[in-house]
């Protein structure tokens, strides 16, 4: 019996989720997941992902990995498991991978967006995806701050006391804050990140944004490590996990596959 | 007592509303804002809109009037009617107008945005706001199509047999569809809108992007003025009313203002 290995992009809409983990009640992306791809696969199924999401994050393209000894085709992984799932979950691509390939630790980095809506009024439209603030932002402050963080740094200060890792040093390759209109975007892409990292960066260059705090706060608090001294954690609402990023490889769609440039980062 | 008119600009996800307009029964966006209004103003709220919309249309500026003897503060009308709305709909803006604004009757034009996810497997993220189309759509000859629809026509091809407008005719001032990635937008202004026309133009446009109709199709449609020959209505979740333009008026904020070399269009 030849057992294949499959890699799924998923799209989800973390808002009506306890997060990606499997819990032992309510609802996760990943129990969503397993269960209807159990269904077409026929047996149990287990996703190993990139990347695993808090209650509330959203995915544009998270990365799961699972072994199936069931021949189907890509079309079939990709609408019959699309038409088992919630409308809040989609599979966008599958293809059968190396089986040493694996979504997390075959990633190389990883790629997450906040969005803030910056405007006195609360959000109507978009309130699933953005998080509020009402007081004046200013980007390019936030901007300048952020890039303190970038490079191989121990992110102690921005680490909750739940994060797991073994290790607190991650490298931060690129973080760049912009604004257009009413709408600021904080990019940030790392090797990997700790438990809360992008949410508790947010959450220190607020005040930067506000005034309260200079530019030069981040660095220090970066080399602080103190988590303490941080601002506090930002809502879930405004991240999405765009994807991780792997070394090319057969199957791998070029949207998770670090371009040339990027593989000596 | 004087009484004052108030203009307000609104913006809702039409996703679990049947649409707009008060009715007996039923979620509506016109009554929870009356009812958020007349909390605040302690007295019964009837507010005039620049543009009904259906079931599941959202609106990202949509204009009201009415008219109170209740003196409150323009901060009061935002953030105190805010407090009494659902979350799915927000006052961005309140201004005292003349009482000869009128929110439909003095608006010149109207804008609409219809958006499109092109992609073989079905939205998660953005499922509220976008239409699927799974065939690869040609934006270029969609665009090209669409220009037969600018100048002033009579839109009978293009109307619902439930439209109670006296006239079937409009002046479409703009329309473009452009493509970014797997999105396609599809921009068009009239002066006014018949009763499913932003629709009923998309749905006649698809056929054009998948190759099924010749770009002259749009235009033939148009002159032949008989509905049944034109393409089947456009879901409602990719449409959202951008907000209609007055001309410039003490308190109109400039998004809802024609710009100087609008004025003669």
């Amino acid at each position: 019996m030849t057992v294949l290995r499959i890699a799924l992009g998923v799209e989800y809409d973390g808002t009506d989720f306890l997060g990606w983990q499997r819990l032992s009640h309510g609802s996760t992306v990943q129990a969503a997941l397993e269960d209807a791809l159990g269904f077409v696969a026929a047996h149990r199924v287990e996703v190993t992902c990139a990347g695993r999401t808090d209650a509330g994050v959203h995915a544009r393209c998270q990365v799961v990995h699972f072994d199936s000894p069931s021949e189907r085709t890509q079309r079939a992984w990709v609408l019959g498991t699309n038409s088992q799932l919630p409308a809040a979950v989609a599979v966008r691509w599958a293809a059968p991978v190396a089986d040493t390939f694996h979504a997390r630790f075959s990633a190389r980095a990883r790629r997450y967006r906040y969005a803030i809506l910056n405007r006195p009024v609360r959000p109507a439209l978009d309130a699933r995806f953005v998080t509020w603030e009402r007081a004046p932002l200013d980007a390019a402050a936030m901007h300048d701050a952020a890039q303190a963080l970038v490079g191989e740094h121990d992110f102690s200060a921005f680490r909750t006391s739940a994060c797991q890792a073994r290790s607190p040093m991650r490298r931060v390759q690129a973080v760049t804050v912009t604004r257009e209109g009413d709408r600021l975007q904080i990019d940030i892409r790392a090797n990997a990140f700790l438990h809360h990292m992008v949410r508790n960066i947010v959450g220190s260059l607020l005040p930067v944004g506000r005034g309260e705090r200079p530019a030069a706060w981040i660095g220090e608090l970066l080399a602080g490590r103190d988590r303490n001294r941080a601002g506090p954690t930002a809502p879930a609402t405004g991240l999405c996990f765009l994807g991780p990023l792997y070394e090319e490889a057969p199957g791998l769609p070029a949207e998770v596959v670090l371009a040339t440039p990027d593989i000596h980062r």
